[in-house]
């Protein structure tokens, strides 16, 4: 059975696409390229699919930055080192408006050219404190509209599912599934701001939650054991 | 107070502009550049958008050929003289995956970065017997998705409103509003295979029902005329 993976190259969306593989579907990975910082992520996406010998991953151009308003995609300096109280209060400003809705609505789009009645999605309690795309009832809301948008739902046919295997999953927890399901997490890539090599910068909201992640089950992050061997 | 209008350049989006302009709402119109066919669509949004003096008009780059699975879109030929029987059948191959979905999370995106809690959009009964994503249903639950999506969502703001203004009108109906309020159609494109001047085929499903519906309140349409004079 196919499956669209929303696969931005993180260690979340890399460990979704394990989880779909190992539940047997066919994975169709789809990554998107908006703004400039994210070269590092995308090219993550592309090693990441390959280790999992997805179908197909295709690229989608998006064109985010006539919307603006956001740290990822505007011309704003990524928050460092904030505190975890920090983190847990207020929508930040990486937050790019409607993200979810966008990359949904083309994997969407995608899945009915491809005949496909599912969508993985790797968000997970750790975001929707500070995302409001990430919650369960919003992307639970997506899915009942997604049930109306194509021609399959007008033919009676299956039913779109968006499945998000994370959504309960701690940072730790994450790690551990992808660990036992082969991922190579040194092939991810999860800072908002890395260098141009890949290097991640250690104090962004995203670098602090996966460290921390690595830490509570007592493993070094492969990613940073890759670059302190440089 | 603001709004987002979604304009494509044809006779529906731009009798909804004049609609929200009348209702006055100050219009942020939003357009799209998916494929190549549509060059004449989007210069006709530009002139509209002028025409209407609107705040802004931003056009998306949207990267629908990644995708694939409509005559819009792909390089296959646009079905002409197709009985109203035809037209009445199926979902035609024009029809284009999550279009309007994709169209609608670019306007959430833009809206939320507005500080707006209002979108318009053209959808009418003609398109959706053929068309499943211009649903009076499928628009009702993006509007719930929509209002799970956003900042604003979080934060006990205004509820974001999708306004379609033509859901029950016909076509005839959607022409005398817009004449009524000053609506220049000569400056509109509904065609889905345009001469690169502009100049309507005539044969494709738009066309024809436009021309009826230019018809049936027994006036040339502008549009026409112009090309006549040439």
């Amino acid at each position: 059975m196919k499956t669209v993976v929303l696969l931005s190259g993180g260690l979340d969306s890399s460990t979704v696409l394990a989880i779909a593989v190992k539940e047997g579907f066919k994975p169709y990975a789809i990554s998107f390229r908006y703004g400039q910082r994210h070269k590092v992520e995308l090219d993550a996406a592309s090693r990441i699919a390959q280790s999992f010998n997805v179908e197909q991953h295709i690229i989608v151009d998006i064109d985010m930055q006539k919307i603006g308003g956001s740290a990822l995609t505007d011309d704003i300096n990524v928050p460092k080192e904030r505190s975890e109280e920090q983190m847990g209060t207020g929508i930040p400003i990486t937050y790019v408006p409607a993200r979810n809705t966008i990359f949904l609505s083309y994997a969407l789009g995608w899945a009915e050219v491809l005949g496909s009645s599912n969508i993985h999605l790797g968000v997970n309690i750790l975001d929707y404190s500070g995302y409001p795309d990430c919650r369960p009832e919003y992307i639970k809301a997506f899915e009942v509209m997604a049930n109306l948008a194509t021609k399959a739902s007008t033919e009676g046919e299956k039913k779109l599912s968006i499945h998000t295997p994370l959504i309960n999953l701690s940072k730790s927890e994450i790690i551990q599934k992808g660990i036992d399901l082969g991922v190579d997490y040194s092939l991810t890539s999860s800072c908002y701001d890395p260098s141009s090599e890949g290097e991640p910068c250690g104090g962004c909201d995203s670098c602090q939650l996966r460290n921390k992640g690595f830490a509570e089950i007592g493993i070094e992050d492969p990613l940073i054991q890759k670059f302190k061997g440089r």
